[in-house]
């Protein structure tokens, strides 16, 4: 029997995504073979990549002067690649609002000077800094637009002038309207709401690939490489987009971004109602700036914690302890989590909390 | 209907290896998920991770003293990341036998002084160096132990004395036996012989690890990261490892690399004779250096070849265009394609002669 999985990535995927591929392994399309097996040059593998790249560029609604790159190494590869593609001017500033904000700060320390332009980390991240220090000559500025370990979001873009706004979306693209025309760069790891793990999705603005110094780099670490190929300069990891097109697909048959915001804000406000008047479990982020997609939450003991993700499991709910950094209980409810989990989820807090 | 693929990479898959991902593909091993959807923390996953990596040092005799590493970027991110890995003198010999090596050699003429220490390119690519001009304190010599497009082969190790030899096998990999302590280190896109696209073997010598000039790398980029944390570092491209693991589990059933070796040898000897003795088809490589896994050949027109690549996709043997810089025809027979289809594609060769 199917579980409700909570982790925070790789996550849940649609079980009718995985229903088609697996139906689909042995032979794709009659075509003879599995997408597997099929050149990344050959007609019927061109279809699903480019059909992916159309339904991404369609639910995001990305500007035709922005390239989509589908790329490898995960966001972790990205926060070198960042620095070694647009640095210019030596300089770049980071906000930083938890662990994969600064990480992204070490490693682009090592290639130009960073500047801390805010902080949340005097209040343990539990929020989003409202005011910034930026750097005017800055190459660009770097946010984390979602915190997947302390669960809080970015309201909307920060105003960065004429410098380039970079961010990580890693665990927040696709869950709700934004506008990308406002970001130079957007970066997201696939294994949280565009697929399984294994495939990175780069979106830059085109000027920013023209870059004297980026030039100079290894090809294969050139963003222009791969806007210029298509995302076919060496094979792509063409399983991973195949199945993160079906994911595409499936969005779009849940009306899109605005549709699976809806159900996200709602699934969100679910759980949150529940913690807000649980006398048992509180929430760790600061109200304004909670995230939809990751609800980090505790007991405030140990060993209830601990006691509560064992019974949890065993009905069906799974992957609920928090990240080890922080502690505690965290439930992700990506665009995949259905509504039904959810609401179980809740029930068997409320039926946890009567016996604690 | 299931064709015969002789696609270069990624290339033929074993059926019995897609017919069990795609049961599993729902739920594995009735966990309550599919494996794209575990986090790469959890236990289930851990499982299939090491399994994947026993099962590669089973069947290649990998030393202990050697490291395997699960990574992202395909060999061509190798290309940048061997010399900015190896890198302490600055310099490294390249023996170069076809547009692989060239490439290779020229991402590390980026980073570091590379040397040719022999090339083929005087017979185009069609025969293996026997003779080298090494440099005694390069950091490396680099070769290509299999060369996918004109068809030749290294037979065994060419003699770097205490420099460490380098092997991109990509496209010779788990093909025939081979002593891996001849080598420093060994590279592989597994979209040949390994698995699916989407992820690269690395198998380095402990004592390549330990470099000064690496330890300043981003972090991603140094092998050193991966190798000290299970290739974990980042999350790895979770589904491709456990297709891996399949794919191992099958050729172990095989009778491992002794057994599929054979096989091989019978599958090349079985087109090979039918080329030396054809009146139409001749191939491209010199015969003490064939290769094994890819063989090109020519009917030496090229609106035949083209008549011979439709005529054949229509009996269900696919992908037997050369590749666009020699022209011509190729079939792959990676450890993937049965005899079955070598023999069919024997048959339609001898009845296209008789015809033409």
């Amino acid at each position: 029997m199917r579980v409700y999985n909570f982790s925070p990535g790789p996550a849940a995927l649609p079980v009718e995504v995985l229903e088609q591929a697996g139906k689909e392994m042995v032979e794709y399309n009659n075509c003879g073979m599995s997408v597997m097996e099929m050149s990344h040059r050959s007609k019927m593998y061109m279809e699903i990549h480019e059909t992916a790249e159309a339904l991404l560029r369609e639910l995001m609604g990305i500007p035709a002067n922005y390239k989509v790159l589908f790329l490898q190494g995960g966001a972790s590869q990205q926060f070198a690649m960042i620095p070694m593609n647009l640095n210019k001017n030596g300089k770049a500033d980071y906000v930083l609002t938890g662990e994969w904000a600064n990480k992204a700060n070490k490693e682009a320390s090592k290639i130009l000077k960073t500047h801390v332009a805010a902080t949340s980390e005097d209040r343990k991240f539990g929020y989003i800094p409202e005011t910034f220090n930026f750097t005017p000559d800055a190459d660009y500025v770097h946010i984390t637009s979602n915190n997947t370990i302390c669960g809080t979001r970015f309201l909307g873009a920060p105003d960065t002038g004429n410098v380039p706004l970079v961010a990580d979306m890693s665990s927040g693209i696709l869950s709700e309207v934004m506008d990308v025309s406002k970001y130079g760069l957007i970066y997201a790891g696939a294994q949280k709401n565009i697929g399984p793990a294994g495939v990175a999705i780069v979106i830059i603005r085109e000027d920013l690939l023209e870059n004297e110094n980026a030039a100079k780099l290894p090809t294969v670490f050139q963003y222009k490489t791969h806007a210029d190929s298509q995302s076919l300069f060496n094979t792509p990891p063409t399983y991973s987009i195949y199945t993160a097109k079906l994911c595409l697909e499936w969005l779009k048959g849940k009306g899109g971004v605005e549709g699976i915001q809806k159900v996200n804000e709602a699934k969100a406000k679910l759980f949150y109602d529940f913690l807000d008047n649980s006398a048992l479990f509180k929430g760790l982020a600061e109200k304004k700036y909670r995230s939809l997609m990751n609800i980090p939450f505790t007991s405030g003991d140990d060993a209830k914690d601990k006691d509560f993700v064992k019974q949890a499991a065993e009905v069906g709910l799974v992957n609920l302890s928090g990240h080890r950094l922080v502690g505690g209980l965290r439930a992700s409810m990506y665009n995949a989590m259905p509504t039904a989990g959810v609401e179980k989820l809740v029930d068997f807090m409320k039926d946890f909390e009567k016996k604690a």
